[in-house]
């Protein structure tokens, strides 16, 4: 495998540092819906996303979710490996959303690393940044957008992501991702229907107006 | 100034390291209700706060708020030198919510030091980490538990923080610091006074049950 595709200063690091690392590197495959990581007590390691896709989130202690961000192709997931941060008591879940190919880095050898390699520890302090900005703008968006903006952008989002504007997503599914129940979705997206915005099928959303929406996400 | 008292790893650095940190930190009086720092536009730099006491919040479009955390004696305020980190955009503002004394480190300083120290960038990951587990913690408390149980939790914690049960608060305040409006504050403190669990006086909130509260808070 090549370790620059994710950490652009695997140059920086030092030959017995880039050795250390890639003999720990192990190679998973996992089938979409399978759970990588659920809460502080898990340690699995660094995720590193070859192929697939995966989804950081919350549950509540009544089953409810919402979607913190995806993981695509290249990226690295740290939050799996949360354990090796002192302070650091994060219940996020990770799972599988596709058929996915992964890297996993043990947090301790990581960590280890890490300790000794200002260049390692300085990109990983980007990472987490990178994250914990993203989770800010979605705790914005929670506070302080209505639901109408914040469905439509969610819409958008997964057009862009899926390469359709036929989303086979129920609206039990869109509910979890915006942490909300599925009746607050039904009555928007109805809403959305009447407007021209959208039309719903079976188990699917059409967005037949992506202007629309994007105007009405602020965007 | 005595930096080891913010920074664990203090003696890990190199002499020059530490002397470079020293040089550049400035000393710095504010009053009760200063805005420090306001959004991802500002670098002062980092903040460690000697003696009072600061509060990074979140503000909507239309100028409500929400508390993030607070950051006492002895804290360090990393979010207000966000700008040193690639891809870290935060609009987090941060205000003196008491006469304070703080120390600044210049972002480019703190930067530079830090690219070349693995202690150093090791123990900044960790207070990164440890705000971005206090944000998460927000975010289940604002999706999942319903506004009685944030505002009992709410009171105990200004309580301890305060050490009175006589709080110098406004409805108003409250609301801000909770990101709701003034009316469901309103309405829901009626609701503790007739259980009996708060009295209300003018621009005041006594605590008359906290050991209900707790039970209500879940703690």
């Amino acid at each position: 495998m090549d370790f620059s595709r994710y950490f652009p200063i695997w140059p920086q690091l030092t030959a017995a540092e880039r050795e250390h690392l890639s003999a720990a590197a192990v190679c998973r495959e996992v089938k979409q819906g399978t759970l990588l990581h659920s809460g502080s007590a898990d340690c699995l390691g660094l995720l590193m996303v070859e192929a697939g896709r995966l989804r950081a989130y919350i549950l509540s202690g009544e089953g409810r979710e919402i979607t913190l961000y995806r993981l695509l192709e290249r990226d690295v997931c740290l939050l799996s490996a949360s354990c090796m941060m002192r302070g650091a008591q994060f219940d996020v879940a990770v799972e599988a959303e596709r058929d996915s190919t992964l890297w996993v880095i043990p947090s301790e050898t990581y960590r280890q690393i890490m300790a000794n390699s200002a260049p390692l520890a300085n990109y990983t302090n980007e990472l987490m940044a990178g994250r914990f900005a993203d989770v800010m703008w979605l705790m914005e968006q929670v506070m302080w957008k209505s639901m109408d903006r914040r469905l439509a952008a969610f819409l958008l989002e997964e057009a862009a992501l899926e390469e359709t504007e036929v989303l086979p997503l129920t609206q039990e599914r869109i509910g979890a991702h915006l942490g909300t129940a599925r009746e607050v979705v039904t009555r928007m997206l109805r809403y959305f229907q009447g407007e021209g915005l959208v039309k719903l099928r079976r188990g699917a959303v059409e967005l037949t107006d992506p202007a629309g929406l994007r105007a009405l996400a602020g965007k």
